[in-house]
């Protein structure tokens, strides 16, 4: 109550659920930006890229899990946590929205596939600027002091800069050593994907089934891209649109389609 | 066995599940252009994005619903279905991979959140030439000969042309008296998108749920949008990338952060 009425809103989400350490080192790093408020799932939603929940209904509950800080955790997906947020607690949108960190790679064509960046993105998509953060280490216990440096600093960037509507970005931060970091490097999305091989085998009753399992397959050489700017101590930035427009096949086919 | 070396494999696939009015519209359509394959989900998948099945194992089952046509249902989201197709049933790429035919829009920001443009987009990322069709049509029994007409034409062409790699097209057809049709329209997705607004309800134990509700919200005045050349009885062809890289934005903060 100290009329601070400038106090920026910041929401906070992921896709690995609230009691992921990934979303309290989040907490940690932008709550001296502002009034941090957390809208996550119950449980987590690994690769539920930008998926909504419309044939159940949804349960939120508060939670008290990050000493103070206002938090509620959702049945449903990233993308419902930030629909809900805006709409049944916030009541505004926040100024920014920050999703992660996320245990695990999201650089190229992972965007595609990640809850934590599906998030982020309809926070866009709703007029405010958003980023994911996500750390190379899976590991529960990674440490992720790195991290919320990177994270705060972005963070404190966005919330001090005249953003345009449709600000996004993907942040991902490399495992290294402090001293061998080289700072953070704006990028493209390499052309990267998965080739999958799913594993075959049988249940107890005989009958088949299949685990999803793949190779990341990197086959761009540029030195502008996520991939290589994080194999090289970089923590990789990488605005993001969400006008899927493929303008160029456009004009091709306006030009050579008879329709 | 008539020697058909040359025949071509259509992959076919859907999100409303493998029961769907729809999907069986575009199995008659695309079937006199080659060998028809169908995989799609065993149950409906509207709104899971581009979301993977990671956390439990997936089912792959033969049906026989489609009167001598390969089918299979599995129990994964419509990504999951595309990567099994290649991995576990035609060990090959398809020629061409048709998505649909979706009851209900997939214009505009739609594209973001709908399993049917998230199956052709694994299916493009693979790199095979790959197209959703989409029907504003909601109903059961929607009469689908416009969508079939629409959908043989775009296939056939797509096939007969030397295309890209990472082809992927949105198709959307409008509810329309074939007398007042207009063709098809090569456009950019428009700037819309939804303001949700929950629906807040009481169990019977008197504990609060939510049901994600919404109002689409068009804000583009473009004549050369989707949504545009939908109100205006064309059906719509919008050319879709998944380089989701802002270059203009790259390009500004590369001027302008100091990082």
């Amino acid at each position: 109550m100290k009329g601070k009425a400038q106090e920026k809103i910041i929401l906070v989400t992921n896709d690995d659920g609230v009691t992921a350490p990934g979303i309290r080192a989040l907490i940690e790093a932008v709550s001296p930006l502002g009034r941090v408020v957390v809208v996550a799932p119950d449980s987590p939603q690994s690769g539920k890229g930008h998926a909504i929940t419309i044939g159940v209904p949804l349960r939120l509950d508060q939670v008290d899990i990050f000493d103070g800080i206002e938090a509620w955790q959702c049945s449903g997906t990233p993308v419902d946590c930030v629909k809900l947020a805006r709409d049944k607690i916030l009541h505004r949108l926040p100024d920014i929205c920050v999703s992660g960190i996320n245990h695990g790679a999201n650089h190229s064509i992972n965007v595609i596939y990640s809850g934590t960046m599906s998030a982020a993105m309809e926070a866009a998509i709703e007029g405010v600027p958003s980023v994911g953060f996500s750390y190379l280490d899976y590991s529960f216990d990674a440490d992720f002091s790195l991290c919320k440096e990177v994270a705060h600093s972005v963070a404190k960037q966005m919330l001090e800069t005249e953003l345009p509507e449709g600000t996004l970005f993907n942040v991902n931060i490399p495992v290294v050593k402090k001293e061998d970091y080289k700072g953070l490097k704006i990028c493209r999305q390499a052309d990267a994907k998965w080739v999958e091989a799913f594993d075959e085998r049988r249940d107890p009753r005989g009958k088949k089934y299949y685990w999803l399992t793949g190779e990341f397959t990197n086959r761009d050489n540029g030195e502008d891209t996520d991939v290589y700017a994080l194999a090289n101590n970089y923590a990789s930035l990488v605005p993001v649109q969400f006008d899927l427009t493929d303008y160029k096949m456009k004009k091709k086919l306006e030009n050579d389609w008879k329709l």
